[in-house]
């Protein structure tokens, strides 16, 4: 029902994963039942069925990118919307089974993109290691704890969960990568404008790249809504059709917004809204908040409005 | 009295001039006071201060372009709005006192404007008259009635006026050349929308001079508002400040244009109304009205709003 | 012969008005012949015969603006180009036969520029006396000195040529008023770039006024090229049609203006070259050189085409 | 050595995959080494360090979008061009062991992404049948010979070296989807322009996203460059920070694009050259070469060059 809170969770699993550790940041969640889906169509899919009333699913990672299945299966079927957004950092964790040293670990299991993350520190640490690709962090940790390989890169709440020592922590890379998420329900009124919020919308353009994506960023500059982030995506027909995803900051409910979505609606050949919601503040992460440009703050968006209804009154004073 | 229809007029004069022949083109002036003004700030003067209901006054010609003081006046002092355009075909005549031959006119009166417009049909018509500069077309019309000069270049208003014989008419090298006149009352509310209207505006803008005109235009192009004009006028502080006054496609009532004006208002120094009223179209000047673009038309809009009000309220279907 | 510095000048005239003390001004035109003429065209049309080598002519004013004759004469007819620019204050005194008094003045004859721009003194020390208009501010002045009226309100230059006294100077409202004047000459090299220089254009464009005009802010934007000036004229066809002039910083030599007008050749419908020549800086008028904006310096121009040959030769270090 | 054929190969293994199958399709490569390589940082590796001429790596997949990993590793280190693109079909089988039939199918081995795309063909004909996540194509192949599923999902050049029955062919939901292949080598003078040919940009932007992309689209849309694509992938620096990877029509060689590129050069914090290489059209992919839009072709870009060094030279006729 809208405007209930969720009290059905999935995330995408396996168990001990990244997606797990972030829904359990959620105090909603903890309240709530939490079940892990196989992939994220599965979760996505058991929201739309009313089987579950929230999803949390991985949208973007600093190192890889877009998740682009996310992105596909919010930008199609029956319509979802995302409430609330979580940013994790990445801690990657090389865990082992108790006892074992790592001077003795041979084989490592890891998802291709977490040892492509670790691979500065595996090769000063553990040059000679075989590192096995598996299918997710989780099944890493599984791995290792079933004895398959010596050891797993894996998130820390995959070693608690497996029993697992972890025998170097912090091992990726980028000590600042994060991992984005995003709590995704069936439509209802957004959460209300808390001031620093996002906006996250699909938006389909027409075959004229340069001209169809100026007049999009167009639409976004004349009203001064700033955008954090655009992936493009392929929309599935052919090669150099495509969708892009963007984030912009504010809210459907401000005024500068509600007129740069109008302006879209016009202009593109299609636009899917997929949220407003707060935007969560990374300390570290550099990403501040920017104030409007000159003449484009709330308070000049009022004054042109209260101006424009005294030109219509036939009051120029 | 806001409302009440304007009875009491004057024109840029003198009598006999073509502000004199446009005033007389308007059904409401028949009925009502005409008196000329000695200049366009007399003319508006009186306005301003309720000695006169509404002014007659040339906005620009298209030989000669716009008439910087009637910009002037309106861009400054007390406001001011157009209710009215008329357009009159610009039909010079050569008129004499009654018996005088063309051969026999060896000087001719005209203004410097007039006698520029018709410089061709001098030269092939008049190779050897001396060509007298004077200070109206009303005061060639005068200067040859007196007996000052064998003719005088006017309207066809002022040979008759002063009792001349037109010895030659359609004399313009330019046969399609027209004076466009404002009629200025003091404000109150525009006459209602007929979906082919005007509306005039003083546009300050700020130094950078390509990127704030950039703006202004930027913000009328993402709405699909045309310019059928823009002029600039030094704003009479230093050589390179500008204002400019644009005519645009539509009524402030408009929601296309209110949003536009709204943008303009935010993004320029200072933006003066002038005016929303109907377009006059004249017959041969292939000055047509423009179709909306594509995604800017007046049901786009009302599809965008209505869109943006679902998607505040959580419907996203 | 092109290259050959000009020895024979004419200037608008007549005798004693702000243009006889602008050619005065230049160094050149002390030691040659110095014409006055009736009108900007002939003026212009005696350089273009081949019967003077270069004509001093009024371009704007800060009050005024455009002299709307002059730039239709550049942008009709056989090609002129401007080689120098001369800016001069406005300094308008009441002059008059020796032996008057300021109470005793009942006329005074103005060029009606001249009285419009001397209004709020008129209004304050003369306020009973006749204004009467006259065609130029020589005029003026030889009227007052042949007793027609009491006064005159002229040129410095106009009261000594017709032996007046001045009753009062700097009598303009606006005591920072300046005309524009420029010096024409028939095409040739154009002077050497000074790194301060202006280049005026008449840049014709097609209908659709937004779009069109965008494109050729578009184009000088991009290119980091700023304009001083932009001043829009009917082209004399229809209301409606217009060619824009504009006063652009910059030399035709240098790289940046050079690319900014091949692309504006590309996009309009006609683009007429007026000329390249130093600015005149003028003491007081708060018009500075604006740097070139982040990553359009000269350096960075450079530094861009010595990659793109690197590029092209295939080395990307 | 630049100039020189490529005659030793890599490609992203194993082998029977589509990355084989595409450089197979390579006449070149018919005559040279052909080696798999584990992942594409090896097979980019070893063309970087000389083991290899030429590596064939995917780009992109019309469904799954941009292959993160080839773009991340093209943006870093030592820099690499794209020599030539090669767009395949994807055609899926079903492939088992000779004997099998379909409807004794119990186990399915696939990749994540071959089976996404292959869903709509697995619900209808197989809807008991357990999907298996397996790490490559080559993989599933491979599993099915060796009798761990009874069938795989995989290329058709996967089913004939692993000595498969083909149980169905085509049987990805979407027919036109294609892969498309990078030929990347060492450094050296592109391949000549062809007149429909492709360059591949790596653009860094600064922090405001609307602005800067604006800009970049605005200096390719002033030139009339078109793009065929635009990905973004994050820097790894944090969330919020882009490359952009830009297709753009036409050659480094071409008068247009180097104006541009130079362009993006001066406003882009940085720009990375991937390379000028012919377009493949594919048929039926209904991309087709877009005309230069009016003003923009080579023509009108010779003229504008013509005309600009006889403005410089004096010569206004």
């Amino acid at each position: 029902m809208p405007g209930t809170p969720p009290t059905r969770f999935v995330y995408l699993g396996p168990e001990g994963t990244f997606a797990e550790q972030a829904l359990n940041s959620l105090p909603a969640a903890e309240r709530g039942s939490r079940t892990p889906a196989r992939s994220v169509p599965e979760a996505l899919e058991s929201v739309r069925a009313g089987e579950a009333d929230a999803a949390l699913v991985p949208l973007e990672n600093s190192i890889g990118g877009a998740v682009g299945v996310t992105l596909d299966e919010l930008a199609e079927g029956e319509p979802l919307v995302i409430t609330r957004e979580v940013i994790l950092p990445v801690e990657f964790v090389l865990a082992a089974r108790p006892g074992t040293a790592l001077p003795h670990v041979r084989s490592v299991a890891a998802h291709p993109q977490a040892s492509t993350q670790c691979r500065g520190w595996l090769r000063t640490h553990l040059p000679d290691a075989v590192v096995v690709d598996v299918l997710s962090n989780g099944a890493a940790a599984a791995g290792a704890a079933a004895g398959e390989y010596d050891a797993a890169i894996c998130a820390p709440i995959g070693a608690g969960r497996h029993r697992l020592d972890v025998l170097a922590d912090k091992i990726a890379d980028h000590p600042d990568a994060v991992t984005r998420f995003a709590l995704v329900s069936r439509p209802g009124p957004p959460p209300p404008p808390t001031g620093d919020d996002v906006t996250s919308l699909a938006v389909y353009i027409a075959h004229d790249r340069v001209g169809a994506l100026l007049s999009v960023l167009m639409e976004l500059a004349v009203r001064g809504v700033n955008m954090s982030r655009i992936e493009s995506r392929p929309t599935g027909e052919a090669l150099g059709r495509y969708v892009f995803f963007l984030d912009c900051a504010g809210h459907v409910a401000d005024v500068r917004l509600g007129e740069a979505l109008q302006g879209l609606r016009r202009v593109c050949a299609d636009v899917r809204f997929l949220g407003s919601y707060p935007r969560q503040r990374f300390p570290g992460a550099g990403d501040r908040p920017i104030p409007a440009p000159a003449g484009l703050s709330d308070a000049d968006y009022a004054d042109a409005a209260a101006w424009l209804a005294r030109l219509r009154a036939g009051d120029l004073n």
